[in-house]
């Protein structure tokens, strides 16, 4: 793919054209390529607001260029799977991948930093490290090796920790626990005796139903009863401490993104930007009905207890510094990360997490 | 102002010229009017975050539309005073205001619901009630009397509960405080015996420093530092439970905002909703630093005493019932923003409270 030559010579074309069009042509008509992409998205159709995310960009960005730079959206699985749009950013199969950067730690752990860590930010300070904290930059120095550009294009907030057979009362309970959970959470658990096992949002159920496995995580309230699995868990744990935040990312193909001109770039980031305000605010709205309507199910909420959650955030500070000692990109991140952690952690003590505390302490009326 | 026979004109004078370079001129140049705008901003240059948003807009606009759509930012008292934006925006003396809502408060209280509302949303339930939550909706359906529109912009998130010059320690020590404090703030604490004042920005230093007040509140820890307001007092109380949130909002004039091409339209929202976000991170990230410089210049700082937290919770929801009973505009959105307010509880208290107050149980590193 030679896209940056073709914009070029489109641009050079259609500035030449309208020379003869001075005066009645305002100087924006000579600026604007029609540019055509494929996005692959990792989320179903079904899941609306994650999935939305995508369509939503799309929209805004035709709607800001007068139909100029138009990006066409497929579920996962219509032209790649949910889990290759990294691959396919990186080869140019298609110019744009809507995903979460976590599917990749097999490739380098670094890429969860893009998406969630476990124990680590909230939504409030992942979007402020990547604006302002320097994670954008940070970020893209990393992504940069896969020739791919990576922006903030939505976040689920804080997720759940998932739907459990049977109760979890001690750390002991974890071991040998067969548990759908992806990413660093895998890995962390599986330090305090967990199986964890990959399994796509669709299988979920019927995995979980048969006792292949004996829980499975996938996001919160809204998903997880559009996915059914209330019908087959009793129990649903939370905070999902892997998914204080969760991020969803935006991958251009570096080459794609570098042809793009500066208004269609603008474009991109700033409908990007709303939308990851707009997601949150989706999931934020969606979620309090869908619990009630879970609560109704039969659905029995569940706090991870004490002991298990300072277990597992032991092992995950035990695993980032294996990861930290052993893969330099990691290191790097890592660092200024946590410095950046420690520092919203002492202002969001004060203001913010004193309010929201009081506020949660009013008792609920009923409705 | 007869400002939409204005872009009538001059969008068909554009397509009508354009008519003859068909070929040549992409049909955007048909739909493209040249728009410059005067944006009013309630604050001044020095408050670089907040006055800084409005800036922000005016760059992103200028970026998505090629330079056609301009809005000239001035700050407080260049052109009216910071708490005039309404009625500039609403007479047509500029077509846009970047201010906080709650400053017109005495025209009617129901405005304080675009701004913060004491013992309120926070910032995420306020993005999410904005944007999906009706309030959107609801807000402007009340902002259509004053011939504005009214879109979010920007949002300090929660602020800190000011500067005082002796500690409270129970409701009796607010009895005859003199305290620079605004919008339905000060009705909430002249129950409790404060005599509320009102008086700009830049004039709090020397009303605190000569004692006229005992005690100030402007913001949080960044600006407030900028208006030297430790240098005046010792106590810097927290949360500002009068500001949980506070959303900054872009006021249009109805004329001016009905008159523009759709993709203008949909440049200003976008570029306002990433500017909500934009604004969050950038207090989150100059919070801290800022809160440590306060903490090393001799600031004490102090939780307000839960008693006092409860008895203005308690006058705050006898002056929502008693303007709800005289005012049928601000009963209208408050019945279903409390209704709103409670279902965000329900859910918040779940995942993303236990989450953060688990985060916010480690310990500190030394730095």
């Amino acid at each position: 793919m030679d896209r940056r030559s073709f914009l070029t010579r489109t641009a050079l074309g259609s500035a030449a054209a309208s020379a003869a069009a001075t005066i009645a042509a305002p100087a924006i008509a000579q600026s604007q390529p029609t540019v055509k992409w494929r996005l692959t998205s990792s989320f179903p159709k079904s899941l609306d607001a994650i999935y939305g995310g995508a369509e939503l960009i799309s929209r805004k960005v035709a709607g800001l260029t007068d139909g100029k730079f138009t990006i066409q959206v497929f579920a996962a699985g219509e032209i790649m799977g949910g889990l290759q749009a990294l691959d396919g950013v990186q080869n140019a199969t298609v110019e744009a991948g809507h995903t979460m950067t976590y599917y990749y730690i097999g490739k380098d752990p670094t890429s969860a930093f893009s998406a969630a860590i476990p124990f680590g930010l909230n939504s409030r300070h992942q979007v402020a490290w990547m604006s302002q904290g320097g994670g954008m930059e940070l970020m893209n120095e990393f992504w940069k090796q896969y020739n791919v550009f990576c922006i903030p294009a939505g976040n689920t907030a804080a997720q759940m920790g998932g739907w459990f057979r049977r109760e979890i009362k001690t750390v002991e309970d974890l071991k040998g626990l067969k548990f759908r959970v992806g990413g660093l959470a895998g890995q962390v658990l599986s330090k305090l005796g967990v199986i964890p096992q990959q399994i796509p949002a669709g299988d979920i159920y019927p995995a979980l139903e048969r006792g292949v496995i004996d829980a499975a995580e996938w996001l919160g309230p809204y998903d997880d009863e559009k996915l059914g699995l209330n019908k087959v868990a009793r129990y649903y744990y939370y905070p999902g401490w892997w998914e204080g935040t969760a991020q969803v990312s935006m991958l251009v193909n570096l080459d794609a993104w570098n042809a793009l001109p500066a208004q269609y770039k603008l474009a991109l980031e700033t409908a990007c930007e709303a939308t990851t305000s707009w997601m949150m605010a989706r999931y934020d709205a969606l979620s309090p009905p869908a619990l009630r309507r879970l609560a109704a199910s039969g659905t029995e909420f569940r706090a991870f207890p004490r002991e298990v959650m300072e277990a597992c955030y032991r092992a995950a500070l035990e695993l980032y510094d294996e990861l930290a000692a052993s893969n330099p990109n990691f290191k790097k991140v890592y660092e200024p990360w946590r410095k950046f952690m420690e520092d919203e952690h002492l202002w969001f003590r004060v203001a913010e997490h004193t309010f929201d505390t009081f506020m949660y302490s009013r008792p609920l009326r009923s409705r």
